[in-house]
């Protein structure tokens, strides 16, 4: 599958314009990545109004030449750090005006290239890459549709080999290690919270082990030819606690409420709040504690984010998680954590797992 | 093993009076493990001369309250942001220096901090406490000798049951599936790069497959209980390429070199000099692009840097790479990489994985 990076480049380059910014040095990783198919560490990536060039170093410049755009030019930096090289290009293209992305570099960064380029000064160019990276092209669409489909199915091979005397780290190594054996690897550590400690949002696992009556909650997502996924899944071992099914249905009211205001042109806070506003309906308002969802893409959380502050507005093309939860302390926490796409008229729920409440029963010797 | 952070922040707090600073604001994910015992992200530690907060939020309180150490206090933020908690804190306790870490901070977030706390400088504090991480304690030392130990057996158990057919993915997903086996995880993606792949010291594993008489280069690490290993060796399919032996004895004297001089108060630029004037000597100094090693920690790469352009002086205590490497273009490359622990006049060679030339021939079914 071809990906159309130049056209990334152009809208862009379209935002630079509009800005009166004559070109920016992108220096988050997923963002080089997303506008030149370099996959490396401790590369930055300057775009100008027509060209584009990775400055790197010795120890990538084959990794780079192998996986580099057409449209990107490569510049192999060898003593020159990395801020005068991008200064030694600036003076070179007689750039005037040029950006940065303030959330990916350091203050120490940003010092040195002031340092390395005086007499011109550099403009926040906020989230430039990001906002372009929200809407998903239909190659990163099926990348994302397939790593939702597979995640949910080491989650059903893991778990249906799962037995009492599993600690959570084991039952997490288990399925990072189903995720290796088929050739991708964990997005982030799974969690795998049992009983009480499934009432923090996000638990380390630890070295409990499961018993009969016990929540378990596992929360999971792998990483594929980049891109990312992310659900959760709130299990019982044989029988259900007291409350759950109670509080099960009202997560799955959130969501499904949630589900419906989905669609273009509606803003992400709105969707937050009618998962929230039902959920203090049924008296859990003070156990939901985080926002309702966020984008997966190349990081697991990027933008928008569904949350009650985002000022995102909803698009075809996005790609979030909706994931209300509630968490009691002492008594455990229940999540449901489904990726959805954005459709012309609502949303395509990706995450294919069932989420029916008997389908959480886990049977066997616990 | 119980880790003392009482100790490690009352060096730091020496640091700070030393520069007149009253707080620090300590941003970076491990410095903030390093002294507070807390692992989770999005939070930051506020270190003052007689207390320490550690300031998170809803989703990792639990955690924050089973990880923290004594001496740090915990405080929950709500709905204000991380930089509007700081600053009331920094209100309420009257601080008037505050410092903050500018390797650790971005310009957004920076901003957003001098935004929250009007009338009052932020001092960039440089990298104190990666300085105080350079010096290893007893539990580190003893918890990277194990990581090193391990690291090197679970080489050892991937190797012996390598055979043709394998693609570098497939070797280096055995590698990670071993290290969760055993509880732990990759300390990062290993780097299996065959042939005249191994060229490229910081190659992408691809979905090459493995022949006879071809190099295959092998750069992984572990990391166990927050601690990290980083080892590299470089194999041979049962029978040498032309070159290999000369040029595998030529990494072999640099390292020797190197190993010679590393003792309590020589630079570390020394060190780098010796075996880089070495394998200039022996016609490879074009082909040995990286520095010589770096600190290896809580993260892989930290200080000491072990480089021709390194300010840093060799104390005891310290743990880092020895890693000398010649990389020839389409030939293939040789690196060979080991920890060694600092001693009182001398160092201590961690990696305990055979690396005798013989040692590197892989025998059997390629």
């Amino acid at each position: 599958m071809m990906i159309d990076r130049g056209h990334r480049l152009k809208k862009l380059r379209r935002q630079l314009s509009r800005r009166r910014l004559d070109c920016l040095l992108v220096t988050g990783k997923e963002n080089i990545y997303y506008l030149s198919g370099f996959s490396g560490d401790d590369n930055w990536l300057l775009v100008t109004g027509d060209r584009a060039f990775l400055i790197t170093d010795f120890r990538y410049r084959g990794r780079a030449e192998e996986e580099l755009t057409l449209e990107c030019e490569l510049r192999v930096r060898s003593s020159a750090s990395l801020s005068d090289t991008v200064a030694a290009l600036c003076r070179e293209l007689s750039l005037k005006r040029p950006g940065y992305e303030e959330h990916h570099l350091s203050c120490a960064q940003f010092n040195s290239l002031k340092r390395s380029l005086k007499g011109r000064k550099w403009r926040p160019a906020g989230s430039r890459v990001e906002e372009i990276r929200m809407i998903k092209d239909p190659e990163e669409i099926s990348l994302l549709r397939e790593s939702a489909r597979l995640t949910g199915r080491v989650l059903n091979q893991v778990m249906s080999r799962a037995r009492s005397g599993l600690t959570e780290k084991e039952l997490a190594g288990h399925l990072t290690s189903a995720f290796i054996k088929r050739g991708c690897e964990a997005a982030f550590p799974p969690i795998v919270a049992g009983g009480g400690h499934s009432s923090q949002p996000h638990a380390a696992s630890s070295g409990r082990q499961f018993g009969p009556g016990k929540i378990l909650l596992v929360d999971l997502g792998m990483k594929r030819r980049f891109y990312n996924s992310d659900m959760t899944r709130t299990f019982v071992l044989n029988t259900f606690p007291r409350r759950f099914k109670t509080i099960y249905r009202a997560v799955m009211g959130a969501r499904k409420k949630a589900l419906q205001e989905i669609r273009p042109g509606v803003k992400a806070s709105f969707v937050d709040a009618r998962a929230r506003d039902y959920l203090a309906e049924k008296g859990y308002g003070s156990y939901f504690g985080h926002s309702l969802g966020h984008g997966v893409g190349l990081e697991v959380h990027e933008r928008p984010l569904i949350s009650a502050g985002s000022g995102d507005i909803i698009e075809v093309g996005m790609v979030f998680t909706i994931e209300p939860g509630v968490y009691i302390p002492g008594w455990g926490g229940i999540r449901i954590e489904d990726m959805v796409l954005v459709t012309d008229n609502g949303c395509e729920v990706l995450t294919t797992y069932p989420k029916d409440l008997l389908s959480m029963v886990l049977n066997g010797d616990w």
